[in-house]
């Protein structure tokens, strides 16, 4: 891909799952969001656990290193699983966790619920809700969304990243009035 | 480390928890095993969770990168435990079969029943009936056994391993009579 311009950010969204690992990458500039790329990895096909695992990991190198994304954000495990779930979804997830720290990448963690509450306000919103709005949101091409639908909590973990922390005006803290008053000149008027 | 010869086979060990990852590592030669090293890896001192994971898979790999183990043999979660933990040690063995894969290491995992069971015979053995059989058999001294107390696991694991896959006799396999005679010409007399 070509070099990143400096001002801009790219985040990778993560949802480790054991059968099929959705991703998406947003290229953030300001308080822009725009989808570079999204996509599945279908582990499906591996009956060995290991490999599945194994194959998790290069296929995440892979994407890291081509995309070099500086955040990466990865959807929690809902805690309604039993704990033979829960110990497969762990270990997809230590790998991806793995992977992006081998690669320096920041980690941040979303609960499903807050990830479907940041993007359609509705923590209950099914997964079709979440995909519908981030293709409005992202102008996202049928044709490019819909072999994806697995992907899509991925970038909606990304989305949800940008929501949090991508935007400058949510991002910025003031120590006081003053503050405010040096990062917001054109804010005041007669300054 | 002198490069292992040929008929040597290094089997390493792992015990992987979120606090503590005891590991050993055993040199086999045959139908007889030697222990080479043992240790800890502490996460205690890390308060991120993902650091805890990245410091894992650092270690780990630094470990296969200087003994090259030919096999790796893990300890599984024991499931008496709730979904919470049961994700904490997952995400640890996830980052540990990670680093295992990456170094293209087979992997094998054991329950801890079958691990105590195998080195003591009794699937309940406490840690240190483990511990001080394994030093027996493995003529351990004291003083190299007793800082790694918390690596025993790891070192079970391995040892376990190498009586389930490292002696000759209980891995060959038979497809008949013939095949038996054939393989063991010694064993029948009048041949």
């Amino acid at each position: 891909m070509t070099p990143k311009k400096d001002c801009e950010k790219i985040i990778l969204g993560v949802d480790p799952g054991t059968n099929l690992m959705g991703y998406g990458i947003l290229k953030v500039k300001g308080n822009r969001a725009e989808m570079i790329a999204m996509g599945v990895i279908d582990l499906r096909k591996y009956t060995d656990p290991y490999l599945k695992l194994g194959r998790i990991f290069d296929r995440l190198s892979g994407i890291i290193e081509a995309y070099l994304p500086d955040e990466l954000a990865i959807e929690a495990p809902f805690f309604g699983k039993n704990v033979q779930s829960m110990l497969k979804l762990g270990r997809a997830q230590g790998v991806a966790i793995a992977a992006a720290m081998k690669h320096e990448v920041p980690i941040t963690e979303y609960a499903p619920l807050k990830i479907k509450m940041a993007i359609t306000g509705n923590g209950q919103a099914s997964k079709e809700q979440v995909a519908g709005m981030l293709q409005r949101i992202l102008k996202i091409a049928n044709a490019d969304m819909l072999p994806y639908l697995d992907a899509t909590d991925g970038l909606a973990a990304a989305y949800c990243h940008f929501l949090q922390m991508g935007r400058p005006d949510t991002t910025k803290a003031y120590s006081g009035w003053k503050d405010f008053i040096q990062k917001n000149p054109d804010k005041i008027k007669g300054l």
